[in-house]
């Protein structure tokens, strides 16, 4: 296997998050790359998801990943072992990344050719919603034992992004989760907000939502 | 159903968390209230835990619970529509609670004669980790659907922990969940700290559980 880049990124407090994170987002769409931002609790499945999601739409697409742990490089080893090039930033204690730990993670990647970088964030409902990272594109996952609950205790998540993936529907046979619930608690924060339900276990949902993404990046890349 | 008390805490930047969070320990001890810290990932099931655990033990014991969250009263509406005496913090924004909010909830509940209050904490494995609340005893859940690697991954959290508590073991028989790898992995991080495996939807492993705290709040207030 090859040896995964370890980035230790720093937060710069007087850095200016917000111009930041436009600057890459003129950066990224002068080199054609969509910059797509994962964010969900621990455990929801992110990387399993992205893992599925990217051997699906490999042949078509030019995807890198952009891991973000407190401590561990663990992720991006899973990644590299798949044959998917990764970096880890790793954050040092930090819940969330920043526009500016993004850059140092771009900085440390062959930007060049890739039609899509996904940022898997560090696992957490409330910082990453917080800071804008320079991705165009949101995505948060729920994944179904985590309970139907979430849009109200975290609405700043659910109001940001442009898509919501319900995962580890196949868990739905043991859960009360009330999937129409979650969905109306989402629209009423985000009326736009895109949702998809996904079992990366069993695979149901996956080709929906990976047709979608290649559109998505297509469209952006031409 | 009674309505639900809500603090808006704030966080004082200038305060030093570490001494306040020794003169609440103090204060309590002087008490006899023993001050618990629980913790976990968004949906790992702690509100569902300490319902049911509550009820097993409080007709010895006397329990109060400070729910902690981003901006919600669901959980604190749950407990109070269980007979359970509650509050509810709203951390607006935060990630975390530390002494100084600690110590704002505590003046707004009626601590004389409470032997055991439970501190809900926002749902995150991150920043709760990092911040003394006063509490003496720290506990985690980890439900079975959110992984293995979780050790791995939020190796502070392990550490500063005395009791683990894996849940939603009932998700066992549809999930690649390593009890063992888990078991070893948080005592290399911490080899004091007390491990139990709960189901709370079946009821299995509660017994063990709520027979030890009720034995620490016990030996703490005597």
């Amino acid at each position: 296997m090859d040896e995964v880049r370890l980035i230790e990124v720093k937060e710069d407090i007087r850095a200016d998050n917000e111009k930041k994170a436009d600057g890459l987002r003129s950066q990224l769409k002068a080199e054609k790359t969509l910059l797509m931002n994962l964010m969900s609790s621990p455990g929801a499945g992110k990387t399993t998801l992205l893992m599925k999601s990217i051997g699906m739409i490999k042949d078509e697409i030019k995807v890198g990943v952009m891991e973000a742990d407190i401590d561990s490089k663990v992720d991006a080893e899973k990644m590299v072992a798949q044959g998917i090039p990764a970096i880890q930033l790793r954050t040092g204690g930090f819940c969330h990344l920043d526009a500016n730990m993004v850059e140092q993670g771009l900085g440390a990647m062959d930007v060049k050719g890739l039609d899509l970088i996904i940022i898997e964030n560090v696992g957490n409902l409330v910082c990453p919603a917080e800071f804008d990272t320079g991705a165009v594109l949101n995505a948060m996952l729920l994944s179904v034992p985590e309970g139907d609950d979430k849009p109200l205790k975290y609405p700043l998540m659910f109001s940001i992004c442009d898509v919501l993936i319900v995962t580890k529907t196949d868990y739905l046979s043991l859960s009360d989760f009330d999937m129409e619930a979650v969905k109306e608690r989402a629209k009423k924060l985000n009326s736009n907000i895109k949702i998809f339900e996904i079992s990366a276990k069993s695979g149901d949902g996956l080709e929906a939502w990976t047709d979608w993404l290649k559109n998505e990046v297509l469209t952006f890349v031409k």
